[in-house]
């Protein structure tokens, strides 16, 4: 969940290190530091609390600290509250070693009592100082020995990048279970956690794998095994533009995100539909191992796993096969029933979600046949999934998802089609018209995007509430746990999405006069049985915003206070169009608070630590 | 969801009315009324909005009403907002009929544009005063056959209570979908919504059926289809103590049924254990059906859909069978994938919840097997399931449920160990040790009530947060939803229960200095996972309530800032203790907060209503 950035070239280091970290800083933005390699002064540190712009105006934009060697950090706290002291680069208490580290070190007690107990003191409470001070403690003249040595002792999932001053043409890269790249330039080498902090200086990226060691110097870079065997790696070659990566004239990447949805939702459909079928060269899958699936496992966290509580209506309907939708952490331990007819759908933006990682590992163990659905080219997931289909959404940079989600549906739609024709699960016309309805989607999205101002409305009269609810049935259910994810995650206020069916098992109780209800009744068969839910609620003295499609506005305007509407589409597919105006209310509600919409406070984008 | 209330014999109906009322309080409380029959001043309606004391005072105890016959109701608003006029009983326009009514008549819309198109002026907004105004419209001299024509009319769920004022000698009840229950007394008969109401007056009773019509006179019952053809109907003897819905000294019903636990485990599972064994005699199940079984549903509302999700990790573990846990609000409309093999296992105290009836029902006639876990003796899903398992929890009065929730998990680790040993699914020793384990539980329970003032202190605390969070993974995300829904169901307090890994998924931006997290971390191989997501909260500034086991509180201590700790157990039965505390939380931190805590605003017992 944090960012690391390294580099070694012929170039100061500090501005790339620092351009690198804003690129990155939606992945924690605690605290950040950098340490810098100066022949004359050594090893020079520098960190702050707070935002990267603190970092950047302590140093002066790097131009306090020169160097052409370094590793930089932005932090989202996990051991050890944010604060100067416990920011990354952590350094050795002799001053030799400097490190930055994404993800836990689990053993970390136990190894800073050993070390302790040699009379080692320690500056700080992060576990990552362990690592530091265990190099300097195993370092005899050997880097990479001393790193051999220093990996065998930690158990946990980290990214590490690693300087010592004593070596200061090189830098060190190992990785277990967290994700980390290296970037080939000109004279120059990179390490990052993250792609999008390297584009700028290159497009020629390896990535690095568990138990793999690098050593980058500006020349040459060598990838070991954990007993110092050379290893040979592919090269990969990144397509996406820079561009993609600043915000183009919006005012937060979530609401250029937002824009971009029907571009993406094209580009991630257009090339799988060929003359009235879906077509999915990429997926491992035949009619025979689609007959013979047993179930399907949907294994997901946050966001995804909203996209998966669709896809279980979505494809149970369309498959009739059962559909089980697991949160990723729970998955891992609760000992799932899985067997070699199962097949685990494993969705992911980043694909290297740690949780969704190690479930997938073991939903294969069991047996599984894994297929995953990712949007980061290259990621963890994707390389160890059996098929994987990527959401072609171009880099996501704000931290509350938008535009992975919406194309991680349109994802599921092309996976329900795709198998529902090998299956003959449904007859052709059902076939033919979800499939026209799916291409109609992005313009369908253009419209409710052009309305949007409807919806800062709504915002404006609704945003101070202190508690929200989501309410309800089926596909409007399952978009309502989304809404109200958005909602929180950006503007602080609790919500909670309910069944609608549900809310009056005993969180009736918290509606009084005035609460907001959100309640979503696009699904025109329970339309009916909603309208009864919100009847309810209003007689409580709740305010009612509902959301339906625009041939039940009229109706549903009877009884709510306010009425959005989104054009009428086939029911299975209405989860793509509700989800629009739910993160237009999340962003505008936010907005009017005056959060700090892109970098929600305690939240990181990709989550790698468990 | 409302209470219905009915008298006709040879004393003063009012007083008989009110004390049947002030024992269905529990069941709905916007406001109540009663209707009484007098020969010389014809139909007396006494109507008031709020708790049934106010009326009370209004009739000073019955004294201002006489008549021998009469029908009492007690409300929970769903059309209509909570008023006198809005209040049951309803009359029609020419005073002739009353009416009480629990459920909701679906197309009253139509049916009151139909009548007014017709001349008739209606008094309130409720669906109920349409089928008064449709039975005065029909009624020309023949009571029954206006009944039958009104019924052939109306469309939805209801119980009901009709007093013709021409026909001064009897009262008619019918029901559809919402229970009714005739009571036969000494020269008197009784109707009412639910068996607490009458037992202080008769033990025999027999229970309507859908579509009956029965016509009650002092000396005789009659019971008939919608046709009027005669129907036998079964009696039953009622054994439950009068002084079991009293509140025996303590100060509510929710303390009383907290500290009734022990011994309601007692009695549901004793007489089901023999020899070492479990013996089910009541579960229509063989060898064969268990080991055929494809999928256990479970399928339940509210606390009962909380005992689900415990079920799901409990039986998965112990038969390697995959269990769907289903809101059955949700189930009714999804469509389910149910086959000859599956079986359903319904879940409800009363019996009578609609939803997951309605659920079953659709279980049933999609060719599954169902067996239920209730706890009301003859209640309609007790009737019509294949098998039954009773919680032999006696009346719970409360409406925050406790001792129906323990009892309904007691009995899930019967239905797992009998079918254990059927399919051999676990080895002999594990068999034994769960047993034996279950055996333990009513005395582990004690000691925990024994020491709630611990956790009065707690509560002390912390009653004033306006936000809380439960955390916990596997079988402690099971109680963690149970403690959030007691919580916010009686407090008011927006809480919410999350899995721990899940967290950090958009949730922690809520989490700010102050904020309350209670962590159960009961489950020992997850406890250091678990331990890891509150470091995440802590480091954000929470306050953490950790409740784990005996053995684990000192290690929890070093991190949260207060540990509450049940005895340790086997790892699959420690909801049953765990549930405790979080019970006695709720109550506290309620109790505090000076709550109505048997009568939590907008909520009622058994929701008979959608």
């Amino acid at each position: 969940m944090c960012g690391i950035v390294g580099f070694v070239g012929r170039e100061e280091a500090a501005p790339i290190l620092l351009d690198g970290l804003s690129r990155l800083e939606y992945r924690g933005y605690d605290s950040a530091g950098i340490a810098v390699y100066n022949r004359e002064k050594g090893l020079q540190v520098e960190k702050a609390k707070g935002r990267l712009q603190v970092l950047c105006d302590l140093v002066q934009g790097g131009s306090t600290v020169h160097g052409t060697l370094g590793l930089g950090h932005t932090r989202w706290a996990t051991h050890g509250e944010p604060s100067d002291v416990n920011s990354h680069p952590q350094v050795s208490q002799g001053g030799r070693f400097a490190v930055v580290h994404n993800g836990i070190i689990e053993n970390y007690v136990a190894l800073r009592e050993f070390l302790q107990s040699e009379g080692i003191r320690f500056a700080s409470q992060t576990d990552t100082e362990v690592v530091a001070q265990l190099l300097e403690y195993y370092y005899d003249g050997d880097l990479l020995e001393a790193v051999v040595k220093t990996l065998s002792r930690i158990q946990g999932a980290y990214a590490l990048g690693i300087l010592c001053a004593d070596c200061p043409d090189r830098l060190i890269a190992v990785r277990k279970d967290s994700p980390l790249i290296l970037g080939f330039g000109q004279g120059a080498h990179f390490l990052a956690s993250d792609v999008t902090a390297l584009i700028k200086y290159t497009r020629e990226v390896c990535y690095l794998d568990d138990g793999e060691i690098a050593e980058l110097t500006p020349d040459h870079l060598w990838v070991y095994d954990s007993y110092l065997r050379p290893v040979e790696k592919e090269h990969h070659h990144v397509d996406w533009e820079i561009s993609a990566a600043e915000k183009g004239g919006y005012e937060h990447f979530m609401a250029k995100e937002i824009m971009e949805q029907p571009e993406a939702i094209r580009k991630t459909i257009s090339p799988r539909i060929q003359d009235g079928r879906v077509v999915l060269d990429d997926l491992a899958l035949t009619a025979r191992d689609v007959a013979e699936m047993d179930k399907l496992c949907v294994i997901a966290c946050g966001s995804s796993y909203h996209v998966g509580m669709n896809a279980k209506y979505i494809l149970e309907k369309l498959l009739r096969k059962p559909v089980e939708v697991t949160l990723a952490s729970e998955f891992r331990y609760c000992d799932p029933i899985v067997t070699e007819h199962t097949l685990a759908l494993v969705i992911s933006q980043s694909g290297e979600t740690i949780d969704t990682l190690a479930a997938m590992r073991e939903a294969k163990r069991l047996g599984a046949k894994v297929l995953s659905i990712v949007n980061v080219v290259g990621s963890t997931i994707a390389r160890e999934s059996d098929g994987v289909l990527y959401t072609w959404a171009g880099p996501e940079i704000a931290v509350a998802t938008t535009k992975a989600y919406s194309t991680q549906l349109a994802v599921i739609y092309l996976i329900g089609l795709y198998c529902a024709q090998l299956l003959g699960s449904i007859p052709q016309d059902e076939y033919d018209g979800i499939l026209s309805e799916l291409q109609a989607i992005p313009d369908k999205m253009e419209e409710i995007l052009e309305n949007r101002s409807d919806i800062q409305y709504f915002a404006s009269i609704y945003f101070n509430h202190p508690s929200m609810f989501f309410i309800g049935r089926n596909l409007d259910y399952a978009v309502g746990l989304e809404g109200s994810l958005k909602l929180k995650e950006i503007s602080y206020i609790h919500s909670e999405a309910y069944a609608a069916g549900e809310l009056k098992h005993g969180t009736i109780s918290l509606i009084e006069p005035g609460t907001l209800v959100v309640a979503l009744a696009g699904y025109g068969a329970l339309f009916e049985k909603t309208m009864s839910n919100v009847v309810e609620v209003k007689s409580r003295g709740a305010d009612v915003l509902g959301l339906t499609t625009h041939s039940r506005a009229a109706e549903m305007a009877k009884t709510a206070d306010h009425v959005i509407s989104v054009p009428d589409t086939h029911p299975l597919l209405l989860p793509s169009l509700e989800v629009v105006p739910m993160q237009l209310l999340a962003y505008y509600v936010a907005l009017q608070r005056g959060c700090d919409i892109d970098k929600p406070r305690n939240l990181a984008k990709s989550v790698t630590v468990e």
